[in-house]
């Protein structure tokens, strides 16, 4: 452990490397090289048992099939093995630890599945245990090599992961940041290029039939500009809206049933028919996406513009690795709002919305600038306060609660209804996990509730 | 695996039930329940020595010290162990399966490092096999039994690091969006508020210092609202960048060092003037920092408009993807201005500038709107042409060549500039790692270059 680090290694690596080297200096150099051994004469069969086994799945399969890969694959599974039992004398630890690394980074780039990885290495060391019980070793010594060669793949999987997940959390933060920022282009100006590409492609279709005779090969819309479009560039802006599937159906539809049709000059009227009225669902299930994508991906509620609570994780991830550094805690307040049903009842929705969008606004004013407001829930917000104690905590609550009893709400005709709030207070007692901390909130909430509304109570 | 899985396991859970059951299932019940008897006797012993081999570790000990933690973990540990090796009879695949993932998915939220898991199980593989090699059990049946155990023990890792990784990239993933959602916000509003904030704090103090009794409590800084924002805020929106560090010690230094002083009441003369220079200093950095991330937080090029290359693996991998699953191609060329160090030495880099941000024009002009533009480096662009083979490919960077050698540029007096480019094309061959598409297109750029320059070669 004294041992300098090699610079590109990081810091965790310092307990694998001791554990790498107590490993391989508590067996004796005779079993070692025995083990090596066996696996430099086996590489080759191993390698064989690895591919013949993950082959039969076929998500692996996919991956492994393409020939440059398999051929590849083959050669540095060989070395590999070879590597982590060398013939010579006992592996280098900042060399095993840079070639996981490595791998472990190409896995993450091309997205191999860990469970395959895992697989694999469970293929490798089945079959190197096997050939380990094979001969004639005795029963303790067996067992020290079995160990051994087991622990070495384990520690070599292990520094293999640990790269896989930084690289596969680099990729995703990429992936995020393109989405959002394809979201972030200018969606009216892109949605009327868009719609100009489709009827461009829409007139030039209509010319070719107009003017067509037997050779007329008509432009399918999945290869227009258009068509590439959707498919290269909106997947990623609508990805996971129901509109996408539909808009790539009805283009298929257009390039595999109704193009082939007016080619082979059969029908040619309830085709164009059913030609128009694909382009004219196109088009609207287009202006349809583009509303959702422009509602749904705001960093704040729409109605309230308080936070949207997919930032709760991170959030309370970082201040709890705040709070238990500097020791200084912080809170959060469960609010709800009473007896919302009724407001909705009486006054509609847009009532309702007045009185959220209102006493959002006052829960704000009533806290500090590096405070949180999230909308938790149709009619609950959740407050989280910063190096705050249970007096700072229940003092904000109080005030947060007595301003909107005291505050008169304009609804509709109404010029002074007058709403109530119950909130549970919980403050940071140092699990590393935030739901706990939201759940005793949402406890004291329900005691509030259950106390007669309109108060505070701490959880 | 024909049984039905459970809905709420993923696809590839099919795989590891089927390995899960053949192994439970290749085992004779006798020896099964030898080591689920085994177990179930050492589970204690078994954590204790899990924890005290963690324990020695400084990060794992300061996961693992909570009392809460360790009081549910403690539990929980000891469960899980039974779980996996339970007495009455095999092990059922889906609530092994379900558990693994819980586990998962909570060490994602809390943020366990990997390897501090898989450290955990190798402690308790070793202590498994110790106590299994201790027993009585001839050679071939002892072999049995460890192959087992290890066996099980990684397949329930495998498990809980599917759910751990997922888990992960969601979690990344709302980090990300909350990073970008900060820094999108208003920022020179945020700029004004904070300053506004910092000067408040600073008036407070100077009538605070101005009117002083031995009682009077100076308000730190760092409790002030704009020491809390700038610590909970600031710091995902400017996180990585030095300045922050620096503004962070400065703040330390007034409230360790310089408010201390004052309120003993010594030198207080040179400790306003010295307060007055942190202050400035504070404001300064705030006004650099806020310079630096709105320039840095574009997905394009400041000067080129072209795409940032920070988003090449994402869009490469999607590519791969779809050209992997439809059969058709796509092509990547690499640009390169030529001889543009001899145009930034006569024209200066305003006149490079002019350069690469017209030829960029030039270049976006002349491919599709489906396609992808990238500032690869100084004066190199990468264009990703989707759905293209090489003859499309060669024809389109031949147009850009052509088009590029045709213009005239504007730089400064000169009003008709000519400068020519350099293009290498590579069209994708099935290899899931984009990056070796990017080397081939490199090359051929670089035999371009050595060739005469002003062509296109493919590779």
């Amino acid at each position: 452990m004294n041992a300098p680090l090699a610079p590109d290694l990081p810091d965790e690596a310092a307990a694998s490397r001791w554990e790498w080297e107590s490993l391989n200096g508590s067996i004796s150099e005779e079993l070692r090289r025995h083990v090596a051994e066996i696996v430099a004469r086996e590489a080759g069969r191993l390698t064989t048992l690895f591919y013949d086994t993950l082959l039969e799945d076929p998500e692996a399969a996919a991956m492994l099939s393409h020939e440059l890969v398999s051929h590849r694959l083959n050669h540095s599974l060989r070395r590999w093995l070879k590597d982590l039992f060398p013939l010579e004398a006992a592996p280098d630890f900042a060399a095993a630890a840079r070639l996981q690394r490595q791998v472990g980074e190409v896995h993450a780039r091309i997205r191999v599945p860990l469970h395959l990885v895992t697989r694999g290495a469970r293929v490798l060391k089945g079959g190197i245990a096997r050939c380990l019980s094979q001969t004639s070793l005795p029963r303790d010594e067996l067992v020290e090599t079995l160990s051994y060669a087991s622990h070495i793949l384990d520690l070599a999987m292990e520094m293999m992961a640990t790269a896989f997940i930084e690289g596969t959390e680099r990729a995703t933060r990429n992936e995020e940041a393109y989405r959002l920022f394809s979201l972030g282009q200018d969606a009216s100006l892109e949605r009327e290029a868009q719609r100009a590409a489709l009827l461009e492609w829409l007139q030039s279709l209509l010319f070719a039939v107009a003017g067509r005779n037997e050779a007329t090969r008509l432009h399918s819309i999945g290869r227009s500009e258009f068509g590439l479009w959707m498919q290269h560039r909106a997947s990623v802006m609508f990805g996971g809206i129901p509109a996408l599937q539909r808009i790539t159906q009805l283009m298929r539809e257009i390039d595999e049933e109704i193009l082939p049709g007016i080619e082979q000059g059969c029908e040619i009227g309830p085709a164009l028919q059913r030609l128009q009225a694909h382009a004219n669902d196109i088009k609207f299930l287009i202006g349809d996406a583009f509303q959702a994508v422009v509602g749904l991906e705001n960093g704040r509620d729409a109605l309230t513009r308080t936070l949207n609570r997919r930032f709760m994780p991170s959030i309370f991830a970082r201040e709890i690795a705040m709070a238990t550094q500097s020791g200084r805690g912080f809170a959060a307040l469960m609010i709800d709002f009473d007896h919302f049903k009724a407001i909705n009842d009486t006054f509609g929705h847009s009532g309702g919305d007045v009185v959220l969008s209102r006493g959002a606004e006052l829960i704000m004013d009533a806290v500090r600038l590096s405070d949180f407001v999230f909308r938790y829930g149709g009619e609950e917000f959740l407050v989280l306060l910063v190096e705050a104690d249970a007096n700072l905590a229940m003092r904000t609550a109080e005030r947060i609660r007595a301003t909107i009893d005291a505050a008169e709400f304009v609804v509709g005709e109404q010029r002074n209804l007058r709403v109530t709030t119950s909130i549970g207070v919980a403050v940071f007692e140092g699990h590393p996990d935030y739901t706990y901390l939201v759940e005793r909130a949402d406890k004291a909430l329900y005691a509030a509730k259950k106390a007669g509304r309109n108060r505070v109570i701490l959880g």
